[in-house]
């Protein structure tokens, strides 16, 4: 398998190196890597969606992590320090865990070998982080393939935000399923919801569909029940950026209303998500931090603003779509029933 | 009562004269007006959505036969020659019936009359385009005189495009129900939907709102369900552009979903209209013809694309909601069960 890495790990020398990933910010309009070599810039990058998707955004965090034991090479209080950075990069965005779960997994290696010599450990960091990366590519395929079984043939799948390629280190999570379905079924079609205000579904998701040539059609976020109701959307898949144990998932702002419509005509509405994305430590979804984000990606659009100052705005980056709702949340595990996903921890 | 007109009939010299009105897609940057004074410029204005809003364009509609009469004062073929430029301007936009209700009063005026001199046909058409703002005025100060009663105290009011002043000759009707609380409770809130692709809600419901220092809120189309979730919306309640006898509503693209989502949340939702707005020749909303707009409405927004040129895009104007997902028509006859709607017209 041969996927172009979103983001990647490249190692200067022994025991340094930096993060290598496309700036999402620039897509569709200049397709460009930038270089990340301190932890303060990979908060920045995360926080201002450089780089965003949760798995991707997971992978970011074990970058941060090598590349705040890199800074701390020489400390003689490297755990601490380290500990101290990490905690701040998983700072940057509360609502996807895969951050958290990612920057555990580096304190992990970091704990397990604390023995060891600063560099030692260093190496050991950059090796997971590398494993993580291809480990990311393996689980979406597999989640591909899953998935792939309930998309009819010829369908057309709607779907919200970009749980792409670009949301993860390759392939994808909801679009990994596309892919997957698309290898068996050159006919199927995709939907691509715009998701204000980030306008990831608009930017980034028909941009990496229709590079890949599947037929995509992009949507305003209100249209999607017109289209369900003419009969033209037979599934809907979306990402996720964290599951409860009761399977209650947080994807982007407007996901739920999007499962509210699917529920409405009996279109089947499923979660893509790797394991990872499910957070052991909650219940239900209503323990799930929801990020309120700045009010000027609601306000202004392409530098012009769209009302005057006197316009109040709220802006919650995601929402959580009940258990109800949700068909089928594909893992690389297969395919759970919402409430039966805790099993995956048993 | 005083209400500045959105549109209104400027009388130049006797039979002579010409619509002013506020030029739409200006705003929320310069609040403008422009004359039209010819029959082809009132189709253009109505197409391009300088003028928008069912009311706004029926009256429109109302305006360009008078000037259709005008530019054909001295034709030996006058009836059949303002009917050929009628038919003209009623192609403009499909699916709000106003327009062909306001073109049809006119070319009644003209039929009544037609032993008369085309001057003096011109005239009542004058008077009768005048009369017909003037009651679009109180018509919808009785919608919401109505309506207000359906809100409770210190209730938050979704609304979804803009059925407000601007879309009438002023006052409003889903707004107007907004305003006619306002006026009894300065404590209601407004959530504003965007509405993409036109951004209605967005440049023209929070400018009008906020000019009248109503709490406004401007959201994206995709958080409503949200914000509904959390207890933050009471009521929904939009315009129309065409109901059927079995009151099903078609309105801008999204209500659709909003609608849905309130159902869902158990939150009433309303269409507030004028009878005008009901289209006894239809029986379903099956029959209602929804417009397709341009694919650039979806593509570009403030003059950048949001996405590559290799995206395909549908671009419906408008959706329709079902009669069991609606709780009242607010009328200027009083509030209806959606199924009871045809009965203003026994």
């Amino acid at each position: 398998m041969n996927v172009e890495k979103t983001i990647e790990w490249v190692n200067t020398a022994d025991y340094e190196g930096y993060s290598l990933m496309i700036d999402q910010t620039l897509i569709p309009y200049e397709y460009k890597k930038i270089k990340v070599n301190n932890s303060k810039d990979m908060y920045n990058a995360i926080k201002t969606m450089i780089v965003r998707g949760a798995p991707a955004i997971g992978i970011a965090g074990a970058h941060g992590v090598a590349l705040a034991a890199i800074e701390n090479k020489n400390s003689g209080n490297f755990i601490e320090d380290v500990k101290k950075l990490a905690d701040y990069i998983n700072s940057s965005r509360p609502t996807a865990v895969n951050l958290k779960w990612a920057i555990e997994k580096q304190m992990d290696v970091i704990y397990k070998n604390k023995e060891k010599s600063n560099l030692e450990i260093i190496k050991l960091l950059i090796q997971n982080a590398i494993k993580l990366e291809n480990e990311d590519i393996e689980i979406n395929k597999k989640i591909g393939d899953y998935g792939a079984e309930i998309v009819p043939k010829g369908a057309t799948i709607l779907t919200h935000c970009n749980a792409g390629a670009l949301a993860t280190v390759g392939y994808g999570t909801a679009l990994g399923v596309v892919r997957s379905a698309f290898e068996k079924d050159k006919t199927i079609k995709v939907f691509a919801d715009e998701t204000r205000p980030r306008q990831q579904g608009a930017r980034l998701t028909t941009y990496e569909l229709t590079r890949d040539n599947i037929d995509t059609t992009l949507i305003t976020d209100g249209m999607g029940a017109y289209f369900m109701k003419k009969g033209m959307i037979d599934v809907v898949i979306t990402g996720a950026d964290r599951i409860a144990l009761n399977g209650e998932s947080a994807n982007k702002i407007g996901t739920y209303m999007v499962a509210i419509a699917a529920k409405y005509h009996n279109i089947p509405f499923y979660i893509a998500a790797p394991k990872s994305t499910i957070d052991p430590n909650i219940k239900t979804g209503e323990e799930i931090v929801i990020e309120l984000r700045n009010k000027e990606e609601v306000t202004i659009i392409n530098d012009k603003p769209i009302c005057t100052d006197k316009v109040k705005t709220i802006n919650p980056g995601f929402d959580v779509t009940p258990n109800e709702l949700i068909k089928g949340i594909i893992t690389e595990y297969g395919i759970f029933k919402p409430n039966e996903i805790y099993k995956l921890f048993e």
